[in-house]
Protein backbone atom coordinates (compact mmCIF):
# COMPACT_ATOMS: atom_id res chain seq x y z
CA UNK A 1 0.00 0.00 0.00
CA UNK A 2 1.05 3.88 -0.59
CA UNK A 3 1.58 5.85 2.72
CA UNK A 4 1.66 9.72 2.62
CA UNK A 5 3.64 11.28 5.55
CA UNK A 6 3.73 14.58 6.84
CA UNK A 7 6.72 15.80 7.70
CA UNK A 8 8.27 18.59 10.26
CA UNK A 9 11.86 19.56 10.36
CA UNK A 10 14.22 22.13 11.97
CA UNK A 11 16.70 22.25 9.09
CA UNK A 12 19.92 23.55 10.99
CA UNK A 13 22.07 20.50 11.67
CA UNK A 14 20.62 18.91 7.96
CA UNK A 15 22.82 19.19 4.77
CA UNK A 16 18.94 19.81 3.10
CA UNK A 17 16.39 17.19 2.13
CA UNK A 18 18.13 14.54 -0.28
CA UNK A 19 20.21 11.90 0.38
CA UNK A 20 23.91 12.07 -0.05
CA UNK A 21 27.01 9.99 1.21
CA UNK A 22 28.42 10.89 4.70
CA UNK A 23 25.73 13.74 5.12
CA UNK A 24 22.98 14.20 7.65
CA UNK A 25 20.09 14.61 5.31
CA UNK A 26 16.20 15.04 6.22
CA UNK A 27 15.61 12.14 3.80
CA UNK A 28 18.22 9.99 4.92
CA UNK A 29 17.54 10.07 8.61
CA UNK A 30 14.07 9.73 7.71
CA UNK A 31 14.60 6.52 5.47
CA UNK A 32 16.98 4.85 7.88
CA UNK A 33 14.09 5.19 11.12
CA UNK A 34 10.90 4.24 8.90
CA UNK A 35 12.68 1.10 7.71
CA UNK A 36 13.77 0.14 11.06
CA UNK A 37 10.12 1.02 11.94
CA UNK A 38 8.69 -1.33 9.14
CA UNK A 39 10.94 -3.81 9.08
CA UNK A 40 11.92 -3.51 5.66
CA UNK A 41 13.40 -0.74 3.40
CA UNK A 42 11.71 2.73 2.75
CA UNK A 43 12.49 4.87 -0.22
CA UNK A 44 10.87 8.30 0.06
CA UNK A 45 9.56 10.49 -2.44
CA UNK A 46 9.41 14.27 -1.25
CA UNK A 47 7.07 16.98 -2.81
CA UNK A 48 10.73 18.68 -3.90
CA UNK A 49 13.89 18.72 -2.14
CA UNK A 50 14.94 21.89 0.78
CA UNK A 51 18.41 22.91 0.91
CA UNK A 52 20.65 22.68 3.78
CA UNK A 53 19.20 25.00 6.39
CA UNK A 54 15.98 24.79 5.07
CA UNK A 55 13.10 24.45 7.69
CA UNK A 56 9.66 22.59 6.71
CA UNK A 57 6.42 22.93 8.65
CA UNK A 58 4.62 20.20 6.45
CA UNK A 59 6.72 18.38 3.88
CA UNK A 60 4.80 16.17 2.37
CA UNK A 61 6.51 12.53 0.97
CA UNK A 62 4.80 9.35 -0.10
CA UNK A 63 6.15 5.85 0.57
CA UNK A 64 4.97 1.88 -0.46
CA UNK A 65 5.01 -0.85 2.29
CA UNK A 66 3.27 -3.93 2.73
CA UNK A 67 2.88 -3.03 6.73
CA UNK A 68 0.02 -4.26 9.42
CA UNK A 69 0.69 -1.20 11.41
CA UNK A 70 -2.65 0.94 10.36
CA UNK A 71 -1.37 3.82 8.00
CA UNK A 72 -2.04 6.52 10.64
CA UNK A 73 -0.59 4.58 13.41
CA UNK A 74 3.23 4.89 11.32
CA UNK A 75 3.34 8.35 12.88
CA UNK A 76 3.83 7.22 16.60
CA UNK A 77 5.85 4.30 15.42
CA UNK A 78 8.79 5.71 14.12
CA UNK A 79 8.73 8.95 15.86
CA UNK A 80 10.26 7.31 19.10
CA UNK A 81 13.31 6.67 17.28
CA UNK A 82 13.59 9.49 14.93
CA UNK A 83 15.72 12.85 16.87
CA UNK A 84 14.26 15.86 17.94
CA UNK A 85 14.91 17.90 14.53
CA UNK A 86 12.51 15.69 12.19
CA UNK A 87 9.10 14.57 13.17
CA UNK A 88 6.22 12.88 11.14
CA UNK A 89 3.02 14.62 12.12
CA UNK A 90 0.59 12.39 10.29
CA UNK A 91 0.53 9.78 8.08
CA UNK A 92 -2.33 8.03 5.98
CA UNK A 93 -3.16 5.54 3.22
CA UNK A 94 -3.79 7.38 -0.06
CA UNK A 95 -4.26 5.74 -3.13
CA UNK A 96 -1.56 4.32 -5.89
CA UNK A 97 -2.28 6.96 -8.04
CA UNK A 98 -1.00 9.44 -5.12
CA UNK A 99 2.53 11.05 -6.07
CA UNK A 100 3.84 13.48 -3.35
CA UNK A 101 5.88 14.61 -5.86
CA UNK A 102 3.99 14.82 -9.54
CA UNK A 103 0.72 15.33 -8.02
CA UNK A 104 1.15 18.49 -5.93
CA UNK A 105 -0.16 21.50 -7.21
CA UNK A 106 0.33 24.26 -4.66
CA UNK A 107 3.06 24.53 -2.48
CA UNK A 108 3.44 27.68 -0.17
CA UNK A 109 6.84 29.07 1.20
CA UNK A 110 7.47 31.84 4.18
CA UNK A 111 10.44 33.98 4.55
CA UNK A 112 10.96 35.17 8.04
CA UNK A 113 13.35 38.32 8.94
CA UNK A 114 12.85 40.01 12.58
CA UNK A 115 13.48 43.64 12.67
CA UNK A 116 15.87 44.88 15.64
CA UNK A 117 18.98 47.26 16.54
CA UNK A 118 20.81 44.38 17.85
CA UNK A 119 20.97 40.86 17.15
CA UNK A 120 18.98 38.54 19.09
CA UNK A 121 19.54 34.76 20.17
CA UNK A 122 16.28 33.62 20.83
CA UNK A 123 15.32 34.81 17.20
CA UNK A 124 18.48 33.77 15.16
CA UNK A 125 17.62 30.52 14.36
CA UNK A 126 14.45 30.95 12.44
CA UNK A 127 14.94 34.00 10.98
CA UNK A 128 17.10 36.80 9.83
CA UNK A 129 17.94 39.95 11.61
CA UNK A 130 17.23 43.10 9.91
CA UNK A 131 18.35 46.61 11.19
CA UNK A 132 17.49 48.65 8.25
CA UNK A 133 14.15 50.55 8.34
CA UNK A 134 11.86 49.32 5.73
CA UNK A 135 8.92 50.68 3.75
CA UNK A 136 6.44 48.18 4.27
CA UNK A 137 3.79 49.92 1.51
CA UNK A 138 6.37 49.28 -1.09
CA UNK A 139 7.18 45.97 -0.10
CA UNK A 140 3.78 44.90 -0.72
CA UNK A 141 3.22 46.67 -3.91
CA UNK A 142 6.70 44.43 -5.25
CA UNK A 143 4.43 41.81 -3.84
CA UNK A 144 1.39 41.94 -5.27
CA UNK A 145 3.53 42.27 -9.01
CA UNK A 146 4.86 39.13 -8.24
CA UNK A 147 1.89 37.18 -8.14
CA UNK A 148 0.44 35.65 -11.37
CA UNK A 149 2.36 33.69 -14.45
CA UNK A 150 5.70 34.87 -15.18
CA UNK A 151 9.60 34.06 -16.56
CA UNK A 152 10.85 34.39 -13.02
CA UNK A 153 14.56 33.49 -15.04
CA UNK A 154 16.19 36.30 -13.06
CA UNK A 155 15.02 34.30 -9.80
CA UNK A 156 16.69 31.19 -10.85
CA UNK A 157 19.70 30.54 -9.40
CA UNK A 158 22.82 30.05 -12.25
CA UNK A 159 22.97 26.06 -12.96
CA UNK A 160 19.30 25.06 -12.67
CA UNK A 161 18.09 22.39 -14.73
CA UNK A 162 14.31 23.50 -14.63
CA UNK A 163 13.15 23.27 -18.47
CA UNK A 164 10.68 25.99 -18.30
CA UNK A 165 11.16 29.21 -16.13
CA UNK A 166 7.70 29.91 -16.38
CA UNK A 167 6.16 30.18 -12.81
CA UNK A 168 2.31 31.35 -11.20
CA UNK A 169 3.14 32.30 -8.36
CA UNK A 170 -0.78 32.53 -6.37
CA UNK A 171 0.23 34.31 -3.76
CA UNK A 172 3.33 36.99 -2.49
CA UNK A 173 2.39 38.63 0.99
CA UNK A 174 4.16 40.57 3.05
CA UNK A 175 3.07 40.46 6.44
CA UNK A 176 4.48 42.43 10.06
CA UNK A 177 3.71 41.38 13.65
CA UNK A 178 5.75 43.47 15.76
CA UNK A 179 9.22 42.85 15.20
CA UNK A 180 8.50 40.16 13.03
CA UNK A 181 8.37 40.48 8.98
CA UNK A 182 7.38 37.47 6.73
CA UNK A 183 7.35 37.14 3.18
CA UNK A 184 4.91 34.34 2.33
CA UNK A 185 4.60 32.64 -1.56
CA UNK A 186 2.20 30.11 -2.45
CA UNK A 187 2.75 28.84 -6.24
CA UNK A 188 2.57 25.82 -8.55
CA UNK A 189 6.32 25.14 -8.26
CA UNK A 190 9.83 27.40 -7.43
CA UNK A 191 12.79 27.34 -9.50
CA UNK A 192 16.08 26.50 -7.74
CA UNK A 193 16.72 29.85 -5.13
CA UNK A 194 13.76 31.42 -6.15
CA UNK A 195 11.50 32.33 -2.62
CA UNK A 196 15.21 33.33 -1.34
CA UNK A 197 15.94 35.17 -3.98
CA UNK A 198 12.71 36.98 -4.26
CA UNK A 199 12.88 38.17 -0.61
CA UNK A 200 16.32 39.42 -1.31
CA UNK A 201 14.59 41.53 -4.17
CA UNK A 202 11.27 42.39 -1.68
CA UNK A 203 13.76 43.06 0.92
CA UNK A 204 15.88 45.75 -1.51
CA UNK A 205 13.16 47.11 -2.46
CA UNK A 206 11.80 47.83 1.22
CA UNK A 207 14.89 49.14 2.63
CA UNK A 208 14.77 51.97 -0.87
CA UNK A 209 18.25 49.99 -2.59
CA UNK A 210 15.71 49.12 -5.66
CA UNK A 211 12.32 50.37 -6.47
CA UNK A 212 9.12 49.13 -8.02
CA UNK A 213 10.08 49.62 -11.58
CA UNK A 214 13.62 47.97 -11.04
CA UNK A 215 11.17 44.92 -10.35
CA UNK A 216 8.90 45.44 -12.79
CA UNK A 217 11.77 45.31 -15.47
CA UNK A 218 13.81 42.26 -14.45
CA UNK A 219 10.41 39.98 -14.54
CA UNK A 220 9.84 41.78 -18.18
CA UNK A 221 14.01 41.27 -19.46
CA UNK A 222 14.56 38.30 -17.15
CA UNK A 223 18.01 39.44 -16.04
CA UNK A 224 19.55 38.97 -13.02
CA UNK A 225 21.69 41.77 -12.84
CA UNK A 226 20.10 44.51 -9.90
CA UNK A 227 18.04 41.53 -8.31
CA UNK A 228 18.51 41.45 -4.70
CA UNK A 229 20.50 38.99 -3.27
CA UNK A 230 19.81 35.41 -2.48
CA UNK A 231 18.85 35.30 1.16
CA UNK A 232 20.33 33.20 3.91
CA UNK A 233 18.86 29.46 4.42
CA UNK A 234 17.60 29.54 8.01
CA UNK A 235 15.18 32.48 7.43
CA UNK A 236 13.16 29.64 4.81
CA UNK A 237 10.64 27.15 5.55
CA UNK A 238 8.21 25.23 3.86
CA UNK A 239 5.07 25.70 5.42
CA UNK A 240 2.65 23.61 3.62
CA UNK A 241 2.51 21.39 0.22
CA UNK A 242 -1.43 21.49 -1.18
CA UNK A 243 -2.59 18.31 -3.87
CA UNK A 244 -5.78 17.89 -5.41
CA UNK A 245 -8.56 15.60 -3.76
CA UNK A 246 -6.14 14.65 -0.72
CA UNK A 247 -5.37 16.49 2.43
CA UNK A 248 -4.00 15.56 5.86
CA UNK A 249 -7.44 15.83 7.85
CA UNK A 250 -7.18 17.59 11.28
CA UNK B 1 31.26 54.16 35.70
CA UNK B 2 28.78 52.03 36.22
CA UNK B 3 26.96 50.36 33.16
CA UNK B 4 24.04 48.56 33.03
CA UNK B 5 23.58 46.00 30.26
CA UNK B 6 20.30 44.34 28.88
CA UNK B 7 21.47 41.01 27.94
CA UNK B 8 18.90 37.99 25.74
CA UNK B 9 20.45 34.27 25.80
CA UNK B 10 19.07 30.77 24.25
CA UNK B 11 19.57 28.96 27.38
CA UNK B 12 19.63 25.27 25.81
CA UNK B 13 23.48 25.20 25.58
CA UNK B 14 24.05 27.10 28.80
CA UNK B 15 24.45 25.34 32.33
CA UNK B 16 22.27 28.12 33.38
CA UNK B 17 23.69 31.69 34.43
CA UNK B 18 25.64 31.51 37.01
CA UNK B 19 29.40 30.77 37.33
CA UNK B 20 30.64 27.30 37.73
CA UNK B 21 33.91 25.75 37.07
CA UNK B 22 34.81 23.73 34.19
CA UNK B 23 30.61 24.54 32.96
CA UNK B 24 29.60 27.07 30.08
CA UNK B 25 27.70 29.39 31.73
CA UNK B 26 25.69 32.73 30.80
CA UNK B 27 27.66 34.96 33.17
CA UNK B 28 31.15 33.03 32.53
CA UNK B 29 31.43 33.68 28.91
CA UNK B 30 29.66 37.30 28.82
CA UNK B 31 32.12 38.32 31.68
CA UNK B 32 35.04 36.79 29.52
CA UNK B 33 34.10 38.60 26.37
CA UNK B 34 33.24 41.51 28.20
CA UNK B 35 36.65 41.74 29.95
CA UNK B 36 38.56 40.92 26.45
CA UNK B 37 36.40 43.81 25.04
CA UNK B 38 37.08 46.63 27.76
CA UNK B 39 40.95 45.27 28.47
CA UNK B 40 39.74 44.69 32.58
CA UNK B 41 38.33 42.36 34.63
CA UNK B 42 34.74 42.41 34.74
CA UNK B 43 32.42 40.85 37.02
CA UNK B 44 28.72 40.91 36.58
CA UNK B 45 25.65 41.41 39.02
CA UNK B 46 22.64 40.14 38.19
CA UNK B 47 19.18 41.03 38.49
CA UNK B 48 19.15 36.96 39.78
CA UNK B 49 20.13 33.80 38.49
CA UNK B 50 18.15 31.34 35.72
CA UNK B 51 18.63 27.72 35.98
CA UNK B 52 20.30 25.69 33.33
CA UNK B 53 18.19 25.70 30.22
CA UNK B 54 15.86 28.64 31.17
CA UNK B 55 15.68 31.84 28.19
CA UNK B 56 15.82 35.61 28.56
CA UNK B 57 14.46 38.46 26.68
CA UNK B 58 15.52 40.41 29.25
CA UNK B 59 17.84 39.83 31.54
CA UNK B 60 19.84 42.53 33.39
CA UNK B 61 23.22 43.14 34.77
CA UNK B 62 25.58 45.62 36.03
CA UNK B 63 29.26 45.74 36.37
CA UNK B 64 32.07 48.77 37.39
CA UNK B 65 34.76 49.77 35.07
CA UNK B 66 36.47 53.15 33.52
CA UNK B 67 36.48 53.08 29.60
CA UNK B 68 36.69 55.73 27.23
CA UNK B 69 34.33 53.83 25.15
CA UNK B 70 30.86 55.57 25.20
CA UNK B 71 28.44 53.10 27.84
CA UNK B 72 25.42 52.86 24.71
CA UNK B 73 28.19 51.42 22.38
CA UNK B 74 29.44 48.83 24.63
CA UNK B 75 26.87 46.22 23.35
CA UNK B 76 28.20 46.85 19.71
CA UNK B 77 32.12 46.50 20.91
CA UNK B 78 30.79 43.34 23.02
CA UNK B 79 28.39 41.26 20.65
CA UNK B 80 31.31 40.29 17.80
CA UNK B 81 33.13 38.33 20.34
CA UNK B 82 29.82 36.85 21.88
CA UNK B 83 28.44 33.56 20.15
CA UNK B 84 25.02 33.65 18.83
CA UNK B 85 22.67 32.35 21.36
CA UNK B 86 24.19 35.24 24.33
CA UNK B 87 24.27 39.31 23.06
CA UNK B 88 24.06 42.19 24.59
CA UNK B 89 21.20 43.96 23.30
CA UNK B 90 21.43 47.61 25.18
CA UNK B 91 24.24 49.14 27.14
CA UNK B 92 23.56 52.17 29.02
CA UNK B 93 25.55 54.04 32.08
CA UNK B 94 23.54 54.04 35.43
CA UNK B 95 23.86 56.28 38.43
CA UNK B 96 26.11 54.30 41.32
CA UNK B 97 22.88 53.70 42.91
CA UNK B 98 21.93 51.39 40.73
CA UNK B 99 21.94 47.48 41.44
CA UNK B 100 20.76 45.08 39.29
CA UNK B 101 19.70 42.49 42.17
CA UNK B 102 19.07 44.73 44.67
CA UNK B 103 16.97 47.32 43.01
CA UNK B 104 14.77 45.04 40.84
CA UNK B 105 11.26 45.62 41.99
CA UNK B 106 9.21 43.44 39.08
CA UNK B 107 10.22 40.75 37.42
CA UNK B 108 7.99 38.85 34.36
CA UNK B 109 8.47 35.64 33.54
CA UNK B 110 7.08 33.79 30.23
CA UNK B 111 5.87 29.56 30.43
CA UNK B 112 5.18 28.45 26.89
CA UNK B 113 3.71 25.41 25.66
CA UNK B 114 2.15 24.15 22.30
CA UNK B 115 -0.72 21.72 21.75
CA UNK B 116 -0.65 19.06 19.20
CA UNK B 117 -0.87 15.70 18.68
CA UNK B 118 2.47 14.96 18.22
CA UNK B 119 6.03 16.64 19.04
CA UNK B 120 6.93 19.18 16.39
CA UNK B 121 10.53 20.01 15.65
CA UNK B 122 10.00 24.20 15.13
CA UNK B 123 8.43 24.18 18.73
CA UNK B 124 10.56 22.28 21.11
CA UNK B 125 13.14 24.06 21.58
CA UNK B 126 11.20 26.98 23.49
CA UNK B 127 8.05 25.12 24.27
CA UNK B 128 6.74 22.14 25.88
CA UNK B 129 4.75 20.15 24.26
CA UNK B 130 0.89 19.47 25.33
CA UNK B 131 -1.02 16.72 23.75
CA UNK B 132 -3.89 16.99 26.24
CA UNK B 133 -7.10 18.37 25.60
CA UNK B 134 -6.90 21.40 28.40
CA UNK B 135 -9.82 24.02 30.44
CA UNK B 136 -8.59 27.70 29.80
CA UNK B 137 -11.18 29.04 31.70
CA UNK B 138 -10.33 27.01 34.72
CA UNK B 139 -6.80 28.04 34.44
CA UNK B 140 -7.78 31.49 34.40
CA UNK B 141 -9.53 30.82 37.45
CA UNK B 142 -6.73 29.33 38.83
CA UNK B 143 -3.99 31.89 37.70
CA UNK B 144 -6.14 35.02 39.01
CA UNK B 145 -6.13 33.01 42.56
CA UNK B 146 -2.43 33.35 42.55
CA UNK B 147 -2.32 37.39 42.16
CA UNK B 148 -1.53 39.06 45.11
CA UNK B 149 0.37 38.34 48.22
CA UNK B 150 1.01 35.01 49.23
CA UNK B 151 2.75 31.98 51.05
CA UNK B 152 4.59 30.46 47.86
CA UNK B 153 6.14 28.20 50.28
CA UNK B 154 4.48 25.04 48.66
CA UNK B 155 5.53 26.20 45.12
CA UNK B 156 9.33 26.38 45.95
CA UNK B 157 11.36 23.91 45.43
CA UNK B 158 13.08 21.70 48.29
CA UNK B 159 16.38 23.11 49.47
CA UNK B 160 15.97 26.81 49.52
CA UNK B 161 17.84 29.38 51.05
CA UNK B 162 15.42 31.94 50.89
CA UNK B 163 14.39 33.82 54.74
CA UNK B 164 10.64 34.23 53.42
CA UNK B 165 8.56 32.10 51.29
CA UNK B 166 5.84 35.32 50.91
CA UNK B 167 5.50 36.83 47.37
CA UNK B 168 3.81 39.30 46.03
CA UNK B 169 2.48 38.10 42.26
CA UNK B 170 1.63 41.15 40.41
CA UNK B 171 0.00 39.24 37.54
CA UNK B 172 -0.59 36.00 36.58
CA UNK B 173 -2.02 35.87 33.01
CA UNK B 174 -3.09 32.64 30.75
CA UNK B 175 -2.98 33.53 26.70
CA UNK B 176 -3.84 31.35 24.20
CA UNK B 177 -2.63 32.15 20.98
CA UNK B 178 -3.42 29.61 17.90
CA UNK B 179 -1.28 26.29 19.44
CA UNK B 180 0.46 28.35 21.55
CA UNK B 181 -0.23 28.48 25.34
CA UNK B 182 2.14 30.84 27.54
CA UNK B 183 1.31 31.63 31.35
CA UNK B 184 2.75 35.57 32.23
CA UNK B 185 3.96 35.99 35.69
CA UNK B 186 5.18 38.97 37.12
CA UNK B 187 5.89 39.66 40.96
CA UNK B 188 8.13 41.05 43.18
CA UNK B 189 10.98 38.01 43.62
CA UNK B 190 10.62 34.33 42.96
CA UNK B 191 11.46 31.15 45.16
CA UNK B 192 13.70 28.76 43.35
CA UNK B 193 11.52 26.98 40.47
CA UNK B 194 8.47 28.59 41.48
CA UNK B 195 7.35 29.35 37.74
CA UNK B 196 7.95 26.23 36.53
CA UNK B 197 5.77 24.63 39.23
CA UNK B 198 3.40 27.38 39.01
CA UNK B 199 3.07 26.15 35.36
CA UNK B 200 2.99 22.58 36.14
CA UNK B 201 0.00 23.56 38.70
CA UNK B 202 -2.19 25.26 35.97
CA UNK B 203 -1.34 22.65 33.21
CA UNK B 204 -2.98 20.80 36.00
CA UNK B 205 -5.82 22.53 36.75
CA UNK B 206 -6.32 22.80 32.96
CA UNK B 207 -6.46 18.99 32.18
CA UNK B 208 -8.35 18.35 35.46
CA UNK B 209 -6.25 15.94 37.22
CA UNK B 210 -6.36 18.92 40.34
CA UNK B 211 -9.06 21.56 40.81
CA UNK B 212 -8.85 25.43 41.91
CA UNK B 213 -10.23 24.13 45.14
CA UNK B 214 -6.85 22.47 45.22
CA UNK B 215 -4.65 25.32 44.37
CA UNK B 216 -6.63 27.36 47.15
CA UNK B 217 -6.22 24.73 50.00
CA UNK B 218 -2.36 24.37 48.79
CA UNK B 219 -2.03 28.19 48.94
CA UNK B 220 -3.40 28.12 52.66
CA UNK B 221 -1.88 24.89 53.97
CA UNK B 222 1.61 25.43 52.29
CA UNK B 223 1.95 21.72 51.54
CA UNK B 224 3.80 20.45 48.61
CA UNK B 225 2.16 17.62 48.59
CA UNK B 226 -0.80 17.30 45.55
CA UNK B 227 1.30 20.41 43.66
CA UNK B 228 1.78 20.20 39.94
CA UNK B 229 5.12 18.79 39.14
CA UNK B 230 7.99 21.28 38.09
CA UNK B 231 7.99 21.99 34.33
CA UNK B 232 11.05 21.36 32.27
CA UNK B 233 13.53 24.65 31.92
CA UNK B 234 13.12 25.37 27.93
CA UNK B 235 9.71 26.14 27.99
CA UNK B 236 10.90 29.24 30.70
CA UNK B 237 12.17 32.27 29.32
CA UNK B 238 12.85 35.24 32.04
CA UNK B 239 11.01 37.98 29.69
CA UNK B 240 11.90 41.68 31.88
CA UNK B 241 13.01 42.96 34.91
CA UNK B 242 11.88 46.71 36.17
CA UNK B 243 13.44 49.16 38.25
CA UNK B 244 12.43 52.35 39.66
CA UNK B 245 13.54 55.39 37.83
CA UNK B 246 15.10 53.43 35.67
CA UNK B 247 14.35 51.71 31.57
CA UNK B 248 16.92 51.19 28.67
CA UNK B 249 14.71 53.08 26.47
CA UNK B 250 13.37 52.06 22.97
Amino acid sequence: MRIAILVAYDGTDFSGWQVQPKKRTVQGVLEEELSRALGKKVVLTASGRTDAGVHAFGQVCHFDAETTIPASKIADCVNPLLPGDVKVLKSKEVPPSFDANRTAKRKTYRYTLYLSEREHPLYERYAVHLRDKINLDRMKEAARMLEGEHDFKAFCASGSSAKTTIRTVYACKVEREGNKLSFVVTGNGFLYNMVRTIAGELLDIGRGRLTVSDLKRTLETGERKGVGKTMPAKGLALESVEYEAFRFEG
